[in-house]
């Protein structure tokens, strides 16, 4: 089986930017509303993107959460900031819904900047015990670029690390859209914010006070395994745990599209930790002329790595997708009784 | 010869961090005061550090600057930033003065944030015509992690660009210290300025504007090598200038630790645009067990990397060095006639 471990609904009918638009009419009297879409538009929207490209690149299922960069949390107040993630993981829920073999619902969070993250509880717990969904996407910066909020090693976060652990959730550590004309989005913003978190978590204890947590850092882990001697070496400087341990307690993502870039993630995090992602249809939605194929199009990168044997694959393409995300199993088990051929 | 085209002063003398300590005495009513530290104790903080590992490791030319970290921009008025550079610039002419053979000057700016970089000209040009220095480091977020001020591609900068121009001086990016705790200075900071910094001269049109700008990407350019995909994708969509021809409008430095790193780093960039570093003694000061030797020795690294000629290992100890720094060759000329045998 092929998961692709990162994908956003970036291309979610023009319902769901209406709604959007409101919130700004209505900033000074926030109410939930509505959203306007029929399962026809979200059908049409996928049939059209992501599930075309999944049947073409041969990927299974795909771990589908909310456009990232459209949750904005640096806009308006916390309750503006809950209407909005709540609308946005029930369109994400009917997309399980009417694809329940392709798509395995992630949930946003309601963030807002300096709001404690124990408010986002109650929407995780709905996505994972009423919706089934697997996880959810975390923002280290709701402030959008402005970094106002604690570092992720910050007791500040453990309410929700203790309901992530509580409820089996995983976190996929993913910025949204910043607001600081300092960054680009997918340019810059997003991989100062995986490797600010990475960083954030090295020198803090989470992971002693936090055993069982499961955490994800996206866009093959911002900088990384390109800078792996400097983290080495503040480990060793730092008598933190050695680097070499510390990175197996977080799982890495293959949103890099080159091979080397991911030759380079593999050799650092080891073939246990990393998971194959496209995050199609996202930051990179045109052809590279290299290889002639969509940059997101990367499968093709992990497949043409000849040093890695099958059972490699086998973990990257799903095994390791099933251990960082510990509620995906049983999903899985009831989409093969489904789709397997009755004997 | 073998020129190391970044090292800080970080070994500098207790006077001069009791100089910034009646500084936070006396913000109130800052004056610029003296630095009281004699040539012996400039010579024995030198001797022990890096001139010695100069010696041990075959290089013969250090470009040197104040200590980056220390600088602090986010401190204080726009005054006592101004004093302190000043006071840290005169340090490395002293350096220079009694090493002339072993140190090149490279400034720092008296940056403050929502100052005009205008401000700083004066400064640079001081550096450079009285003093002799080569170039200076550029600061693109004086705040020390906030990002209030505008980004590099903005004409807030452009004065400091035509006076770098004008001088025929060099601006190596690096950040000061952070202030912000979501950051860690030199595990995460320094390195999302570098990546930043580059992403936001992508999308500029700086070196429309000035062609003959030299600009330097430390820290091995933070995650561009990494993520070159990324940026080569951005380029296509927003029909930019091509990432490959724009990356040769900016130099880089091998300051990551690793041999692997560097080759990516070289296959992205090109040998004609990596210029070799270690910034000893900065921030990786411990031996690495994968090769017993100090993290910054990290010119074994590039001795390694086979398939480099004699022509490329010239171009990234030397000539892109003199490439960047203009001012660089007449004072290695100088050097030359005063360290060559008579014939």
């Amino acid at each position: 089986m092929i998961i692709d471990s990162h994908g956003h609904y970036t291309t979610a009918p023009p319902g769901l930017r209406i709604f959007r638009t409101l919130q700004i009419s209505n900033m000074g009297r926030p109410v939930k509303g509505k959203v306007n879409i029929s399962d026809d538009e979200i059908r049409s929207s996928l049939e059209k993107g992501q599930v075309r490209l999944l049947d073409e690149r041969g990927i299974d299922v795909m771990l589908f959460s909310p456009m990232a960069s459209a949750m904005g949390h640096h806009f308006g107040s916390a309750r503006i900031s809950r209407h909005w993630t709540e609308v946005s993981n029930e369109l994400i829920h009917r997309v399980c819904t009417l694809y329940p073999d392709r798509f395995v619902g992630v949930c946003a969070l309601p963030q807002s900047p300096g709001v404690s993250p124990r408010e986002c509880g109650e929407e995780l717990e709905r996505c994972v015990t009423e919706f089934g969904f697997v996880g959810c996407n975390l923002n280290p910066d709701p402030s959008g670029g402005y970094w106002t909020d604690p570092p992720l090693g910050d007791e500040w976060w453990y309410p929700l690390y203790e309901k992530l652990a509580a409820l089996g959730a995983t976190a996929m550590v993913h910025a949204s859209a910043t607001c600081n004309p300092a960054f680009h989005t997918t340019g810059s913003h997003y991989l100062n914010v995986d490797s600010t978190a990475f960083m954030q978590l090295l020198e803090s204890r989470v992971f002693k006070d936090f055993p069982t947590l499961r955490l994800v850092i996206s866009h093959g882990g911002g900088n990384v395994p390109y800078q792996a001697a400097r983290y080495r070496a503040l480990c060793l400087m730092n008598k933190w745990e050695p680097f070499e341990e510390f990175i197996t307690r977080l799982y890495f993502d293959t949103t890099v599209y080159d091979q080397e870039a991911m030759e380079l993630l593999l050799k650092v995090v080891g073939v246990d930790n990393v998971m194959f992602a496209s995050e199609m249809l996202g930051g990179v939605t045109t052809v590279d002329p290299k290889t002639s194929r969509w940059f997101d199009d990367n499968k093709p990168c992990l497949d043409a790595i000849s040093w890695l044997t099958e059972a490699d694959r086998k973990k990257i393409f799903e095994e390791n997708v099933v251990r960082a995300y510990p509620r995906l199993g049983p999903i899985l088990e009831r989409r093969l009784q489904r789709t397997s051929p009755r004997i």
